[in-house]
């Protein structure tokens, strides 16, 4: 089996070293990712200039750094570089949940949507707090849950969304399956002068409550439980499509 | 009412000039822009430099140009420039389709997401196709619907993406509300070789092919309907939620 493995932490990031060595024992892995950290880059792709590979080492082996997006990632590897199309792709291991609202943000996810959008099973994987750089306990879920998907099988254009507790493995309290927490962030921006007293702003730390819900992505973790949220890529509200239809809508 | 105005083609384009025009005969229309085009980069926002704001003129009063992607100027307009909370966001209009899978990769439904994700009632609106630059049709029917949106209300978390086809009032076909088109992109790299002999690669033009569905985004566009395709912001796909519970994934 052919396993992509990408993130949007770079090609030298711990996260994607671990699931990678866990993974290479049993599948054949392809290691695709940016050249540096693109957080936060949400579903961004490269259109206005050109995209470059370098070949490096990894801790087993050998990837592409690709100076663009997870997104590009994905795709130029499934168009370009990859000699057999992936049976899947893996996203990460970010260190930081990816849970609630910041799903639309992340460039671990939006990796995982390029390739449920190409047809391709997948999974993002996130750890949370990202107080350490132990990630044995998440890679080796990654590991097992892989196995499942790939006997169970998921509906084309969904893929799983995974955040794993960063504690001892005696200390999980298991795996839920969970929907996208959808209560508000509270955003900031603080306002600075620079030397020439011209104001800049710094986007926030932002912070999810998740009050409500056990059964969300946030509320799980937060319980130290393994969160599993299937996601699809359809951002159709079909329940709106209904009322809608009784608009009278003129042109002007 | 206050409305707030953005794109992803930065803020002198002629499609948001056209819709500001339209809007601030009705409306207090406030206009916070990227400095410049910020085409497929989805939902990213800023985070490892600073956003400054510059104040610019347009065509029926001023702006602020913000350095930094639309979700962005969707974030610090709310959250720090405007004194009073807009009633409802309109980002566009963008010259060509945004339709189906291009949903995920564009600036300019991002925008309008980053709004709705904040509780704001909001509308995506581009033209299609972009062959010339008049943008009064499209603009006099958002100028309808903002007013049918204002009077019927959308379910937090909802905005509206429209696409309106550019030809002449009398050619258009009627209004359909539609469901976002799934079906596969036709994508292409494109290789090349710089004059130092290096390999890289352009993102070539996606073309997705509409063939089946006539209650779809893209089919409504070619049958030169205006399309409002209903989207929400929950990813989750629940009905694979259930299907998941009765995995038994063990820890490794």
């Amino acid at each position: 089996m052919n396993i992509l493995l990408t993130n949007d932490d770079g090609i030298h990031a711990k996260g994607l070293w671990a699931v990678e060595r866990v993974l290479s024992r049993r599948y054949n892995v392809s290691v695709v990712a940016p050249d540096k950290e693109r957080s936060a880059v949400g579903h961004s792709i490269t259109l206005t200039s050109p995209l470059r590979l370098t070949k490096v080492e990894t801790n087993g082996g050998w990837g592409y750094a690709v100076n663009g997006t997870p997104a590009d990632c994905v795709k130029l590897a499934v168009l370009e570089i990859l000699e057999t199309r992936p049976d899947m792709v893996v996203s990460g291991i970010n260190p930081g949940a990816n849970v609630g609202i910041n799903l639309n943000y992340s460039g671990t996810v939006s990796a995982a949507k390029e390739a449920a959008l190409m047809g391709i099973p997948a999974i993002a994987v996130s750890q949370d707090p990202p107080t350490n750089h132990e990630y044995g306990i998440a890679a080796g879920f990654v590991g097992s849950l892989i196995s499942r998907v790939m006997t169970e099988g998921l509906p084309s254009g969904t893929f799983l969304n995974v955040n794993v507790p960063n504690c001892p493995a005696e200390e999980i309290e298991g795996v839920r399956i969970t929907r996208q927490a959808m209560s508000r962030l509270e955003e900031t921006f603080h306002k600075r002068r620079d030397p020439r007293d011209r104001s800049y702003y710094w986007q926030g730390i932002e912070t999810q409550v998740f009050a409500h819900g056990s059964d969300t992505d946030g509320t799980a973790l937060c319980q130290k439980c393994i969160s599993i949220t299937p996601v699809h890529c359809d951002m159709t509200d079909y329940q709106s499509m209904e009322h809608l239809k009784n608009w009278d809508i003129p042109l002007k």
